[in-house]
């Protein structure tokens, strides 16, 4: 039917449903009229890009006048921003999987709530880019963990539940196809790696931690390459989790700007 | 000495130092001037708070007329928000380990760099309570992870490295008799469990997924409250680990709203 899936039997018994970080609720806000005609959502790390992103969207769709600005729809809460051009969302989610986790929650109930159909969501940022150009974006065939296996281990109370990390390959195949109109960024589909760690999980060697040598980190990252990983970032396996799980069609575009 | 150290050799051997995610850096910042006299960081999650944090800080030590506004020091990056009030600075860390752990390893190379002694570290903010009174402040004495262990598994590369998550017992005491002088906020020395995730992890029945009773929920719970759980949130498992190892006197009081 195209309806974006909650998972969650006990939602149907609650008389309101309150989406607490996006400062939304079933009472508070008529969310089918609010976003019932919504196809694509956009989300981000940066609340600043994802701003700039939705006037970008707007000009491209011939909705605004350039330069014209738009409304935060949460702005009564200062942990996600989101904007709307037409039929697109844009939405920030902080960094890092718990971070999103708990944006695509509430994202998720809010399209199941306003009653969308074939919603497409795509993951929108910067990355750090593995044996490839800087300059190019990666289309993430597969989420994979530190250990380079494609899964995403949730604990759910005191249990670890593991979930695939597969995102929808035909729109992996369209964006492809959409990149080779604009030749400024070479464009290609690989893994990426999600971490849960920034400086010793990335093996960055400039954290205020770091045990292991340069040799012992490029001995880590070429094994990373070999294993088909051609990016790395902080939230793409939560996200094709969720995703996967209620029936969002699921993309993560990453440009890698080093 | 009381300075705050960096475990990290490579560091010594860098020209410069960039603090990508706070938009500050050794060479374009003169750090000891900026900071050298700092005695106290505040951190918490929402940037309006701890910009209503120091602006409270301020007029408490008769620094500034009351409402007088307070600069984003990191205005130059929207990852996270930087004030200061005389020795106090007040930072905006995010949601979840991730996302604190990235802001903690370059606030400690800032306070590196800027040769600053004897800094004590503070985590405030709001957290779900575990059997008690709502208004309640929970001191954490320890975090503990899902399975009630005071313990956080960082991932170095693809090694798991086991931390302790003890905080300072001194400063847990210290800020106990402090509450002694304000009635309204019954105060306590508990654990703190650290989760992952705000829905799932958390035993939330109004998630986009749930795959729990309620009754299994309570049960968890009642675990969690006899392994001596007061209250629950997500992120000071690593802030203990992170200030544990890098000399930074340290603890967590966060408020039980509801």
């Amino acid at each position: 039917s195209g309806l974006v899936l909650v998972k969650n039997p006990h939602l149907d018994l609650m008389e309101e449903d309150v989406l607490y970080h996006l400062d939304l609720g079933t009472k508070t806000h008529n969310l089918p009229a609010m976003f019932g005609d919504i196809k694509f959502v956009c989300v981000g790390g940066s609340p600043n890009r994802m701003r700039a992103f939705a006037q970008f969207m707007q000009r491209e769709l011939g909705l605004a006048a350039a330069g014209e600005d738009v409304a935060d729809i949460c702005a009564g809460s200062d942990r996600y921003a989101m904007y709307r051009a037409g039929p697109v969302l844009s939405i920030s989610h902080g960094m890092g999987i718990p971070s999103i986790s708990i944006m695509l929650h509430e994202l998720i109930k809010l399209l199941h709530h306003a009653k969308c159909r074939d919603v497409t969501i795509i993951r929108i940022g910067t990355s750090g880019g593995l044996g490839i150009e800087a300059g190019s974006v990666v289309i993430t065939d597969t989420a994979v963990d530190s250990s380079f296996q494609p899964r995403f281990e949730q604990v759910v109370l005191d249990d670890v539940v593991v979930r695939s990390t597969e995102l929808d390959k035909d729109l992996a195949e369209e964006l492809l196809a959409c990149s080779r109109d604009i030749p400024d960024f070479p464009t290609l589909i690989g893994h990426t790696m999600c971490t849960y760690d920034f400086y010793e999980g990335q093996g960055r060697l400039d954290g205020a931690l770091c045990s292991f040598s340069s040799e012992k980190k490029l001995e880590y990252l070429r094994r990373a390459y070999e294993a088909g990983v051609r990016n790395i970032e902080m939230e793409s396996s939560a996200f094709a989790a969720l995703c996967g799980l209620c029936g969002l069609k699921g993309e993560s575009c990453r440009l890698h700007l080093l």
